[in-house]
């Protein structure tokens, strides 16, 4: 049994994971992400005693601790470089934890313990593994042979901010035309806000307005409606998808890339017409096809394979 | 010792390597590539016969044959499975070599065999390795801890065509917009016509005539003699270049990038720029930086690499 932690900007997700990747228990308490670093880990700490007392284990029973940390962290030296959102900065996460729990704990990236937790959702066995999360960004993860792939760096798989359109949409990297600036749920809405101002007869103006808001959704309802302008959207975003999906085929070969995400909710509607793409432009001809499947973890993925990364 | 050969389109060149990765003795025969493959792969075994009693040494001696092919193959069988200019679809090549000459085959995609190549040369010690190599095409090999990586089915590495410009350039693939279709030399040259009929003036003009050809050298010279234009197409070719590498670094984060092919003869004239545009947009801000070099082999790349993934 392990523990598994997600540390996200607004939460602290927390889960008992069992050794083959199930949740058994899982709790969650607030970041409160302007606090200081010390409070938080410490939180973290109290969240997981809380989680073993609440199961009625005892702490023999749990074999290693694992958080997936939205940012740049040093693996094996299980400390935070940098986190995008939370003041964390060169910060001894693990020893920091074991002042309050004592146990093993690994320090992973968030998408990288996504990744891990789509891995063993999917079977625990694929030769090599990439998993893109459709988000706010366009997050990745990448197993081979069972392992992260991390780089010599720990900074790997960063595939968001592969180049999709030179020169093209400003990213928040800093560079231009990155997947991540049009593939990301953010650019879905930037795209579905241009249409609905070229159309203000289209559904989505209606949608919108009942709704109360524009969501990565807007676009994919009002298709599946009838609606052509929000069909162009729909086409033209599964397209972007596809093409840096094919792009990461093309490099990597892996057995299977997943695609997970709120967006990927929309399931065949969105990877069909991606599967579509790709099965026309896809540079191996001759060898076996990687298989693209839709994720099954949904949140609970960042968990279980937080737990899973403690699994060394 | 091993045997390396690189079978191209023209050449079968073949040599004696060393278990440290230098070659002993070099040899060629041309390829005859319209000839049946049973007399095209008797040939490279002939000319492996030739090496070991021109050195005078004794086949037990040889510990393995590479064989680097311009196309799809079946590394683990042994096999090729398709390659681009010669007629050799499904074909035992190991089990045909054995016929003339008995020692251990491995059969290994052409790009790779570079690839390993160029690690060994660079100290055969990069925790992992990329080798890109701008000609016709963008080749593309990947060394992760002293090992190819080639993907789930063996044709992984194909960074030549992953999209730089969504429905871009169309690329011989049959995608559009592939890194390749921007960055290999064939691309160069297109973009050095295209720059010298839009200006005649261009001292591009004028070697050209005088050489009789344009070739990957013309922009580059001319711009080194102070020619705008010919800068402009420079400037335009060391982004497309870069653009692709600063991808690669982001999903793979490899220590050392290498970058070959005739057109990294220019050195620093190109790899400066790629490394000064890498250096403000890469997305790795916190770890330590990916290394970008200039390849050091050239030629001799594919003989040695070939006799290296012998080297089992």
């Amino acid at each position: 049994m392990y523990i598994g932690i997600d540390l996200g900007g607004t939460n602290i997700a927390a889960g008992l994971v069992s050794d083959e990747g199930k949740i058994i228990l899982k709790d969650s308490v607030p970041t409160g992400r302007e606090r200081d670093a010390h409070e938080i880990v410490r939180d973290m700490a109290e969240l997981s005693k809380k989680l073993i007392a609440d199961h009625g284990a005892d702490i023999s029973e749990i074999r290693g601790v694992g958080v997936g940390c939205p940012g740049a962290v040093d693996y094996s030296a299980g400390t935070v470089v940098h986190l995008t959102n939370i003041k964390m900065d060169n910060f001894d996460l693990a020893a920091e934890f074991q002042k309050t729990l004592d146990l093993p704990v690994y320090v992973e990236n968030d998408a990288n313990c996504a990744a891990l937790g789509e891995y063993v959702a999917n079977g625990n066995s694929a030769e090599s593994f990439v998993f893109v999360t459709l988000g706010t960004g366009v997050g990745c993860g990448i197993v081979l042979g069972g392992k992260l792939f991390r780089g010599f760096n720990g900074a790997a798989s960063e595939a968001g901010h592969m180049t999709l359109i030179m020169d093209g949409e400003p990213c928040n990297c800093g560079k231009c035309g990155c997947w991540e600036a049009y593939a990301s749920v953010t650019a879905l809405i930037r795209q579905t806000k241009a249409a609905m101002e070229a159309h203000p007869e289209s559904l989505m103006n209606k949608d919108a307005e009942e709704r109360g808001k524009i969501s990565g959704r807007t676009a994919f309802e009002c298709a599946r409606a009838g609606d052509e302008a929000a069909a162009e959207v729909v086409r033209m975003y599964t397209r972007y998808v596809a093409e840096g999906i094919v792009s990461l085929e093309n490099i990597l070969q892996p057995e299977i890339i997943s695609v997970g995400g709120g967006i990927s909710r929309e399931g065949e509607y969105l990877l069909g017409p991606v599967r579509e793409y790709i099965e026309k432009v896809r540079f191996n001809r001759y060898m076996k096809k990687t298989e693209i499947v839709t994720a099954s973890l949904h949140n609970d993925a960042g968990i279980i394979g937080a737990a899973m990364a403690a699994r060394v």
